[in-house]
């Protein structure tokens, strides 16, 4: 898994950070890619890196507000005149539903591919053998929410090479191993199955929070995760303005890193008052907290775990 | 009036031309900014122009297919969060309203300036003292516009210098003057008002069209204008397939150009299977039919008449 930021600004679009969207590549675990909200020329980013529109198999919606949604109708319609035959689902608060038929409808737009909408709530959105995704409510002014993306570990291999070389001829016996079990060979040896697998692979887990003040349900999405992607529209000092638009400072995010024991923080949603030259004392704000701590940028790129 | 594109692709954005916007400039005549179609990324190509959002007085759509229309949610937002308080009116197809409520309210966007949206049906759309603008249906499968603006003939303006000049003392025979009357001086001499004002100048002229084919309605629109804005999906070959979705070839924008006797034409909406090297091609097939013409790019900013 690794998470390609496509946008990384708030509010309005910069010439420096287009707004919020985020690929979350699963190329080799599932020959798909994930999008995470999906502001305005969200598509045109696209045009700028390898993914594919038709290899997008789901987009998760944090929230409303324009910056992250308005590159939605775009992007759909994109995907299905260049190609896409996939179904393609999208998961977002109650509201997303009428606001993409209406665009799709009013724009005479018929998509090749089966689009399915799901407005959600709060717990699992969407599990299967691969991936658990979990959805809680933060604090916004509207419904904002933050997805966890847990993959499932992954069970030991068999070490078949070494089974071999250990005279352990194949058979249904090998599942057992596999599976754990202590068997008997017909030669009346008796084999413990730890030595003949890996260890198993603990899955990775990423969260995304959407646009958000400080609060629990972050900390509790957040818990334990490799990778954590925070907003942070405002640097340390402006507690009082984060407050009172709904959003985090730099701090607050480290904060919630720290207490959620992440293994890793990004803070994104960054404002365009802040300049380029700013941006190291926004990291030193956060670090002082939390470390290691990174400031996203558009098309940045970073492994999960 | 100067016309900037700001988009000039067809369908979906390329990396070359993004979908289609143009920016009707009358700051010298009115102080203000026309959008004519607003494509999703409008806002960010604004961002690398002088244009100022709160500039834009009125946004005429042509018609509502996503290419066209998709970046006025953002746009609309932006021009508030960046300080625009003047009202702003959209023109455009039914249809447009429910689009544009849709989006805004589904982001919770709260605008800082009176939003007006008129869906229009053919006829004059706008007149005030400066300009006349008409729409006419065109003939692209779902309705599509063609908009003339025609500004009014400036009435000749008084030669002061000259009336001093030649003893004709100030007063209210100066507005007699003006309007054109033959006039008698305290003095007995009769004055002919012709050489004592200068030369009417007639309004320019600019037409632009929706997606369409070849049809009469747009040589109505067009008829004289200093500037037509055709759109050109297809290559002279394509004459069938631009018949089938409802698009014009090279020649056939040339054709009406002709007829309608513009002096002028620029060919737009270049389907971006056409390279960089292949336009000359397409500015040539054109060319034998009428001139002059030429090919439009983002950002290329012509001067009307
Ligand atoms: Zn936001
Ligand atoms: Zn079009």
């Amino acid at each position: 898994m690794e998470l390609l930021f496509l946008g990384t600004g708030a509010g309005v679009p910069a010439k420096r950070r287009n707004v919020t969207s985020m690929a979350l590549k699963m190329l080799n675990e599932r020959g798909a890619v994930w999008l995470i909200d999906c502001g305005e020329a969200t598509q045109h980013q696209i045009l700028h890196t390898t993914l594919k529109p038709r290899r997008i198999e789901k987009i998760f919606i944090t929230h409303l507000h324009g910056d992250h949604i308005f590159g939605l109708p775009g992007l759909l319609g994109s995907r299905s005149f260049q190609g896409g035959t996939e179904p393609l689902t999208v998961y977002g608060p109650p509201g997303i539903r009428a606001f993409v038929e209406t665009a799709l409808q009013t724009s005479s737009t018929h998509l090749q591919y089966p689009l399915f909408i799901e407005e959600i709530e709060e717990g699992t959105v969407f599990e299967d053998g691969h991936i658990t995704v979990t959805a809680g409510k933060l604090d916004h002014g509207i419904d904002s929410y933050g997805y966890r993306f847990a993959e499932k570990d992954k069970a030991g291999e068999l070490l078949v090479d070494k089974l071999r070389a250990d005279q352990i001829p194949p058979g249904p016996l090998y599942k057992q191993i596999k599976e754990g079990k202590t068997v008997t060979l017909e030669d009346g040896r008796t084999i413990d199955p730890q030595p003949y697998t890996s260890d198993p692979q603990p899955g990775k887990i990423i969260t995304v929070l959407g646009d958000t003040r400080q609060c629990a349900a972050a900390e509790e999405l957040a818990e334990g995760a490799d990778l954590l992607v925070h907003e942070a529209t405002f640097n340390a000092d402006s507690a009082q303005m984060a407050r009172d638009y709904f959003h985090s400072t730099t701090v607050q995010a480290a904060e919630t890193a720290a207490r959620a024991k992440v293994k890793k923080l990004c803070l994104t949603h960054i404002s365009s008052r802040y300049t380029k030259e700013m941006e190291s004392e926004l990291v030193k704000e956060a670090a002082a907290v939390f470390e290691p701590v990174l400031i996203a940028h558009d098309f940045l790129e970073l492994p999960v775990g």
